[in-house]
């Protein structure tokens, strides 16, 4: 098969691109002088090595430094230990630092569970995510587990695993576990706010 | 200028509607029978006499009976008189009862309070606002008043104004004042959320 | 049944309108003076009694005179009668007029054929189209028939019944039967062109 | 800067890409595994190096054969050489060819003229038409050129351009020059159609 359309198959391949995209991608590449084109694929080559995964929250990160086992915010010492957010990905992690509103850590489960899985424990960083909590909670540092997951069925349906997951530790350490606020969003009108949300925002109220 | 030009330009004043679309409602009417269009008529002139509003909660209702001056809910002996839920307009409360979660009353402001509106008084109900509210702490059954407004500038503005408003009956009569939560609302991916809807979240955990 | 649910039923059926704006539009008519309703009201109740059919083209037009059978096209001495455009519906034949492209005459079908419909000859103003087209083509001064009609599957259809049910007048006293351009419309990228409207641009190249 | 950002922007380079996007192909890789980042940077690295320019329609073409100069298409005994059609770019080139509805052979301008563009020649292989074109009208084979360009402004002016530029050869040689057809595109009702393709599609009426 020619070059164009095996690259167009593996761009079609990306998140949220269809064929036709994928196919202008390569015209748009084939445009570029091959100095730029060298230097996307290097970076691309050597994102995985260059790239290491934090030992303690599981985001990825990268740091000049190579023996550096945690990212910046694991290893910041501004960071409150006692809150703990639990986010399904990366970009959730980043979306919420886009806000200024957490100054605790983070955990990344790196999925999430959908419902009925069987084996919900390999779809997220389960033992991971048990052993960071248990230190923290030897160490009696840790105060609160607070779960940020989308207010989707498979959201929610990871929260209710997590939650579980936690309970031996959460209860004999006694942590507390909260959820985020469900409720109406910036922008919502209440004519157009669906039964539930309406019920969250009310018992919910403040 | 010839009917169907006027009655185009009358629909075309109706919510959401453009010229094109009342044009349609024109032709839509002259292919009913003549009898489908008086009764629509019929309805229409005789709406304004045969509702009234609510002396209570000042909602739109309809009664059998000609003396009727209070509401279904107003005048029921199941709803909560320790709680009133204050909203912008007729639908916004129509929504809450379809979402089942209210057991209490009810007040329709009848509009809301743009940002820098010099005479909001004039803007929703706010003699008949306290009348209401004077009355029901008189007799001491009012514990909480819930704000229902809209997530957006205005319903946060008239949130605003008509909480300082209330302000000298909600505080000698304690009386609490609570807003509908904020978070996010069902089907919310974090990944898309802005951060205000993610700082309001977070604040609101629990 | 209250009048404001009846009222909402009713607007429910008008073209292109949902439950919810239906009640938008009874909650509206309540803010308006009586006045101003029942002027809408009058003018729904005398639209049939104030609107004719033209019995040339059997659109709908209104006339101060009484006695008027014509509307102001077919009564126009400066319409071409050599030119006959044939549409569906009104709306078809005023967007048309809107475009000022056309200086001949009309003719409204009153809706189309869908596929498959057993008697078309009742979904159209057959007869009275079969009557039009003979009395013009008598006078000798009937040149060509322009189908006007959706590049949809129902416009196609009723295109294709109309061309029959007229094919004995037509070929006889030869009047020539077209069909809309079929192409790429004002605004097309030929990237995002399906294969049937790029087959037709170069078909139709000119 | 860290190569998961540095990489990031250069996705978000890519057409229609925006920041977001181009960091979850980032994370998308980063959950790869290296041979299969690998194999993609390899093809990045040598589409430029395995795929030519057709030095007849100059579209990009693959070819087993070393020494290829023409694609399939230019190469193909069974295309008709009467018929030239121009394009901007090769997806346009390509959607037609899915049509099925050309015979005949191609030219990709690789580009378009926007309006009120100082230097023309320069957005498009200008030098290039015209050999081509001379050459094939000296074979005395051409015998049409049809312009198969977006029925956008930038695509009309580049027309314009494009059959000016052509002008001494297309009228020494007596070559017909074509546009693709005006107007409404499938699935179009007339109801919505704007009055210059309506316009059209009365002129190119057929």
């Amino acid at each position: 098969m020619n070059p164009i359309q095996k690259l167009t198959d593996y761009f079609a391949e990306f998140p949220g691109i269809g064929p036709r995209q994928a196919r202008r991608f390569v015209y748009y590449l084939l445009t570029r002088n091959q100095n730029h084109i060298d230097e996307i694929a290097k970076l691309m080559g050597t994102l995985k090595s260059q790239v290491r995964i934090c030992t303690s929250c599981y985001r990825f990160f990268q740091s000049e430094n190579r023996d550096a086992t945690l990212c910046d915010i694991c290893s910041s010492r501004n960071r409150d230990n006692a809150l703990l957010v639990i986010v399904s990905r990366d970009v959730d992690l980043e979306n919420i630092e886009r806000a200024h509103v957490h100054s605790g850590k983070y955990f990344v489960l790196g999925g999430g569970v959908p419902i009925l899985e069987k084996e919900p424990e390999k779809r997220i960083r389960s033992n991971e995510l048990l052993r960071t909590v248990q230190t923290r909670a030897e160490k009696g540092e840790l105060k609160e587990i607070i779960l940020a997951l989308n207010a989707t069925p498979e959201g929610e349906n990871t929260a209710e695993y997590v939650e579980s997951l936690l309970k031996p530790i959460t209860s004999s350490s006694n942590i507390k576990v909260s959820h985020l606020g469900r409720g109406i969003s910036t922008g919502t009108e209440l004519e157009y706010s669906d039964a539930d949300t309406i019920k969250n925002a009310l018992n919910n109220r403040n």
